[in-house]
């Protein structure tokens, strides 16, 4: 089954609002096994409002909500919107109205002003249901196969209506198949995705696969639509191969982010991080303090921007900041070893690099970065060339670094 | 004018992940007056992109902006789409196939593999932008009065091309107005409502206002639609007249961020700043150097995570830390003290707080930060609560301290 999504709002459109309505419901569509194929937004206009809804009526989904524009003021449309596509007459109900008035008296102790009533006004046919959080009432409508559903703008209200529609909502089996979210870093999208086709050669025809990269992480899941329960079992047999033959570079079996991931390998080994990072100016640390609990594995950082900073508190020695640069493999080495020796922590994180704009030179361009990961036992350093702008390599720089972190703790497994 | 943004991606209707590009999209368009007046999300599948291209075009919007499903795996099909939609075939272009392997080599300095090569296919007549930050090109094109523009998803690369195509919209005058974008910190928006409606009585119909809250920020601005060169010149004395009256709190005069207008500040002064941070984990600190150029005024950070390191880098007295705990207005005091005469800066910086979830004691709940500035005369320190999750705890933690250095430095000209 599919459902499309309209959202009225100029202020959505416009990008003032970020939208929270089609999140939640695509989301809680998801969760049915229901589809949402299609997310519109218009701005508080009849005439697009009339168009778009019309468009989406005739892709034929089974679910069509619409969200937005209830309001008692002169710039909300929906009402009539809605019935100008279908060609219906409003009609006004006097229960509707009754609990509008209720509605209002129970929030704000007052009766309703007079344009409050074009809220009990609805396109014939259409069943009205009561606010139990705001004022404005949503209805519900069928046409050409498609249930339609019309919610007002307020996030609060729509959750409020989704809660009292869920049970008209069937909730599907073998309807969208969707597997496991699988996440690897360390390796590149089609690098992955040519070592992966192999396995993904004989997949049946119901099911598809997605690679979406990310900052330097590559997703990937299979997802169909009726997808049958024998098609389920081969996806899952799939995404088991897959987990195998890439087990080094995936991350999501230890949490859902890359920097969950590394706190869950520590805290498995009993291991406490530190960290001595310039050119991220804390990024790191924030993203591994990102993770709950994470002060159990958590032990310090050091932003070390200036080179001062770098020899008081590290020790790196003058004469490597001097000779080699403050940006280079050796400067990583002292900061990984450095942090580790002098906090007393199981391992060391250590991060130099030229976000950009300015500071580069003929041999170090901006967007490079020396990243260094230690423990007692050996240090590695790695060098990186990353091309963004400035806040782009500090991401990525960052995610390098939770990246050398997690394959370094891993190939201790795996070999 | 007017224009319409079309994003493809299956984890933007299921869910997955939030919209990036058709908010940044149409915040720039409306900066150029164009309004946008749709805004359409269709899966990964050629069938629905072609028909929501489709539906767009026949819209007549000045320009339709298509984001997403331009890279090399088999689950991208935004080209096919577009060509299919437009009835044209599709056209390898040598010149771009280089520009992919010049991209790519640059990147990861390999070859591209094959299944790149599509990225260098075309619909007949489009002319292609080699991607200075990716691989997949853009392309432009075309079709009955629509200029058409195809972008990759991937959100750094949207804001690269548009960088590039911005030159070839046109801004308008007399289109869709907004006036400039006032920002401020250190108050609250129904504070700063409260105040300001006096000053925004007499404004013309055409003109509206908005206050936008944003993780303690509050946005304000006037808008409208057709709005005449006097009702304009109003909207413009208005802002002035904010401008003044609650200058203490804007910070939007000095950068289009509050990090951006506190190292402006700073800079101003030829101060320097250190921090010492627990609970926010660098956060504070990635932000401040989040500004190209802060390390002309920031000299280093420590991030305290556990008491040993509050106690061993920054000297908070081990009796402090028994007796009032770490997270006190005394340790906070103590840190913003001890990061400045350690470090021998002109300001320092201290936040110590919990962020949740866990942590929590009876007379400290989670959401509680303590926040000192130092600098050689005085040392101020406050303490908030907030309620959000263990991110958002974050976010208004750094937020906090961000508002309080920029007020602390503001109110030495004000006073």
């Amino acid at each position: 089954m599919n459902a499309a999504i309209l959202c009225v709002g100029t202020e959505l459109v416009t990008g003032m609002v970020r939208d929270v309505n089609a999140s939640f419901l695509s989301h809680k569509l998801l969760g049915k096994g229901i589809f949402p194929k299609w997310i519109l937004f218009v701005p508080d206009s009849m005439e697009e409002t009339v168009s778009g809804f019309r468009f989406l009526l005739e892709q034929g989904v089974d679910f069509l909500f619409v969200s937005g524009g209830l309001g008692p003021t002169v710039d909300d449309f929906t009402r009539e919107a809605v019935a100008r596509a279908l060609g219906k007459s409003l009609v006004f109900c006097e229960e509707a109205w009754e609990s509008i008035r209720q509605a209002f008296y129970r929030i704000r102790g007052v009766e309703p002003p007079e344009n409050n009533r074009k809220q009990a006004f609805f396109p014939e046919g259409a069943r009205f249901l009561p606010n139990g959080v705001g004022t404005a009432p949503a209805f519900i409508l069928e046409e050409r196969g498609t249930r339609i559903f019309v919610l007002p703008g307020v996030p609060r209200e729509v959750e409020f209506f989704w809660g009292l529609l869920e049970q008209e909502i069937p909730t599907l089996r073998g309807g969208v198949y969707r597997s496991e979210v699988l996440k690897f870093c360390g390796i590149g999208e089609s690098q992955l995705e040519e070592k992966m086709l192999p396995l993904l050669s004989g997949l049946p025809q119901s099911l598809r696969f997605a690679f979406l990269p990310n900052y330097g992480e590559v997703w990937f899941f299979l997802y169909g639509q009726d997808v049958s329960l024998e098609d389920q079992k081969r996806a899952e047999e799939t995404i088991a191969a897959v987990k195998s033959a890439f087990m080094p570079y995936l991350f999501s079996p230890f949490g859902e982010t890359l920097e969950e991931a590394v706190g869950k390998l520590l805290l498995e080994r009993g291991w406490r991080v530190a960290l001595a990072e310039s050119c991220t100016g804390g990024l790191v640390g924030s993203r591994i303090t990102d993770v709950p609990g994470s002060s159990r594995y958590f032990e310090r950082g050091y932003i070390v921007y200036s080179n001062e900073a770098k020899l008081t508190d590290i020790g790196v020695p003058g004469e490597v900041l001097r000779h080699f640069g403050a940006v280079s493999e050796e400067t990583a080495r002292y900061l990984a070893e450095g942090v580790r020796k002098k906090t007393g922590v199981d391992i060391g994180l250590g991060v130099t690099g030229i976000a950009g704009p300015g500071g580069e030179s003929p041999e170090k361009p901006v967007g490079l970065v020396y990243i260094a990961v230690s423990d007692a036992s050996r240090t590695e350093v790695r060098k990186f060339q990353f091309r963004g702008d400035r806040l782009m390599n500090k991401r990525f720089f960052s995610q390098a670094a939770l990246t050398m972190l997690f394959i370094f703790l891993r190939e201790r497994d795996i070999r």
